[in-house]
């Protein structure tokens, strides 16, 4: 029986998050987040792989933007300017989930082995972003210490953003720590 | 019955390293380790709670080295040549160990789970850093954005030293990595 489920992957997020805050992300099982969201299991498997997918299902996405946006960034562009316009495109990206980042973070806050995850994930992001700055013709240790440099702007511009509903657009804060940064480095 | 181990515990690192090469860290035995370095498993306890602390054992004495060099930085020095002071720190305790370094760094690279026990290392040096920028008053986001630059500074120059037992020394290659870091961020 397939029955019409309207947003059912918004449901199961917003259940997801709402059981891994009440109970936290170890003691709640698929079951519950189905039943929740007023789904089936079958229906959380359709697009989620398990639980942890419906916190890190979006990184590949994520990483996939920064790439795309250091690779896109016209050759006259320097390479920390390309790292700067993947980092913008990921702003653009995560901005109308901002309420999902907030309760995400919260939750990843709470438990270590998702702490690992989320610097797993940044790592991955920081080694993408040298092999872009590669392809455009960088090389080591330049590309290496850009990447970082991108990753670490990036970390703060995003605690800042998750801290609050009120913060300013994640973009405004990613250019800012930008030109902090370079401020900073002098 | 005590028997005198002259380096029991430098004979263990040297037989952990071996065997974690020759067959992988997860098939290596505290046992084995043992056996190999000529000592009791009783004595692999005295020196290490687990195989894992042979590898990560020198990791609270890095940061305490780093934090210190940024606490003890004179309060004229700026909060980024604070951060290469607590850096510089690292290198000199490092700069002993390299052919350690560099067999450690093989091992890491290959096991997940231990590069995911790399990369918490160095996000906790992170937060240290951070806060010991703001024990010197330096607000946020920039102790944050500072912490960044440094660990990731930090890495690129790690990385370069254990690339190869011909590299230069870890501190002038961390002071090369702080440079370029300033030129590439303007």
């Amino acid at each position: 029986m397939v029955r019409w489920e309207p947003d059912s992957r918004g449901r199961l997020e917003e259940a997801a998050l709402a059981l891994f805050s009440e109970l936290g992300f170890d003691n709640t099982t698929v079951a519950a987040i189905a039943e929740r969201a007023g789904v089936t299991e079958r229906t959380f498997f359709r697009h989620f792989a398990d639980k942890r997918e419906v916190l890190f299902g979006g990184g590949t996405a994520l990483q996939d933007a920064i790439l795309a946006g250091v690779r896109e960034a016209v050759p006259a562009r320097s390479p920390l300017e390309a790292v700067v316009a993947g980092f913008d495109a990921a702003g653009e990206l995560l901005e109308g989930r901002r309420r999902f980042a907030l309760a995400r973070s919260a939750i990843i806050a709470a438990n270590p082995s998702l702490q690992e995850r989320e610097l797993i994930k940044l790592a991955s992001i920081a080694a993408a972003v040298a092999d872009g700055l590669r392809e455009r013709g960088v090389s080591d240790p330049d590309a290496g210490l850009i990447a970082e440099l991108g990753v670490g702007a990036f970390r703060v511009a995003f605690g800042q953003w998750v801290a609050t509903m009120d913060a300013p657009p994640l973009r405004t804060l990613i250019d800012e720590a930008f030109e902090r940064m370079a401020a900073l480095a002098r």
